[in-house]
């Protein structure tokens, strides 16, 4: 998909919205442990439930690898739902991947080709041949790991080079590479205050913020810091939504609190 | 399998040698390919083959979830292979994962419990939360990212902070987290000058090799400054062990090079 598409999406219903869909069976409603594949039936009841309010679907690859090859039959049964019933919605395969190149192509064939996802989270560390192979897929993202929302984001990715970050290195490095324009990334909500330097080192690049809701990032200062003229932003919520309920009403409640959090997203887009 | 295991195989087999198993479709002897797994195959029989020269065997996971469900299964199929006829030897699963804690637990959970590896790569990134996780599962093995091998190394390894490389940084810190005992660590063998300042960092550490061979390393540098007292060093080769021939004789001539390194290995064995 290209960006255009999406922030037509993000105008259209006025949402930057996405749901994180990290399954685990231990939690979702016990009812659906007796169907043949409960990770897809729990997926397909979240995403029609909630497809009108968000713009993006994110399944974490480690819940579904977690779970070996019928966890990988999931993923592909829910990939192909969401293209086939939903194409206009953005998707990220949140994987976290790199290599060096000729692994990383490999990579980018497993994610961008076999399944089919607009994109894919990356990780930083090995640098420019590590990423670029992704880049060489057309239409397609790569969502580079700038500043993430966890606590051990303060081990390295603040260490300080020549009065910058580490993760400002990242960013800036970053758009250097061959078709950097295909890039985004990932910003951790917990780190707003951060948020107005990320903006001036990638003003154009879409973000994707994790944390806001359980791990406690603010809407408010995301949007304040974060917006761009095109929007820029996809707001992921996992637990928040997928977890809303844990009894036979689970779609529906989580349906009410993609709608919630939607609503609170419109205040921002004209 | 514990690290004193190990030691006891380099002894015996006079050998550091991993072999990486980086199975392309593209590069096997077209005869494999009317078999019904034909990455399995070929697997079976580098292992075969080369079982006698080596203590470990590392598959790169990117070229099995490029082949999708299938790749999968053949990965599965080699590690069981491995676990069940040649449980001496030391398994690596070179994903490169890494995420935030709940999540790297799923990892994790994939690659040390449902596939039963002995080790796994991760990417340092996301720092302390992201790593720990993997160190809590007792006889297995974390092998964090220090010093890659490939050109991209130079984009944020070397990043200077306090007078201190990034890569420094990573094994300094590294070595204050929880269950640290259980990590390794990759140092690109193209980077054999480093391997002194990274001794000094971390003296203990079996450190993970690549890079000797088709990436240009050097056998002899690696083991001057990387050898300690208990060896610490596994080196890995795969295409130049793996495709030392596109024909039938692959296993023979796999068996061969393998042996080839064992014999320069066997050097530095006493």
């Amino acid at each position: 998909m290209n960006i255009q598409k999406l922030i037509q999406q993000i105008e259209k219903k006025k949402s930057m919205l996405s749901v994180g869909l990290d399954v685990d069976l231990d939690k979702i409603p016990k009812h659906l442990l007796d169907l043949e594949d409960p990770i897809f039936e729990f997926n397909k009841a979240i995403i029609d439930a909630t497809q009108a309010y968000c713009v993006a679907y994110k399944p974490n690859i480690a819940f579904y690898e977690a779970y070996g090859l019928k966890g990988w039959k999931s993923l592909k049964r829910t990939i192909e739902y969401i293209n086939a019933y939903y194409p206009e919605q953005f998707t990220i395969a949140d994987a976290k991947r790199g290599d060096i190149g000729n692994t990383s192509s490999r990579y980018a064939k497993a994610f961008f080709e076999d399944l089919n996802f607009d994109s894919i989270t990356v990780a930083p560390y090995m640098g420019k041949d590590s990423v670029e192979p992704f880049l060489e897929f057309e239409g397609k993202h790569t969502i580079l790991l700038g500043l993430t929302s966890n606590p051990g984001a303060e081990d390295f990715q603040f260490l300080k080079s020549d009065a910058e970050f580490l993760f400002e290195s990242v960013l800036k490095t970053s758009q250097t590479w061959k078709n950097s324009q295909q890039l985004m990334y990932v910003i951790g909500a917990t780190k707003a205050d951060y948020l107005k330097t990320v903006r001036k080192l990638v003003p154009n690049s879409f973000l994707l913020i994790p944390g806001v809701g359980a791990q406690g990032g603010s809407l408010e200062e995301v949007c304040k810091f974060g917006l761009n003229e095109n929007y820029g932003l996809l707001i992921n919520s996992s637990r928040g939504i997928i977890y809303a309920s844990s009894k036979e009403d689970f779609a529906d409640k989580a349906g009410l609190k993609a709608l919630e959090l939607q609503a609170e997203m419109a205040k921002y887009i004209n």
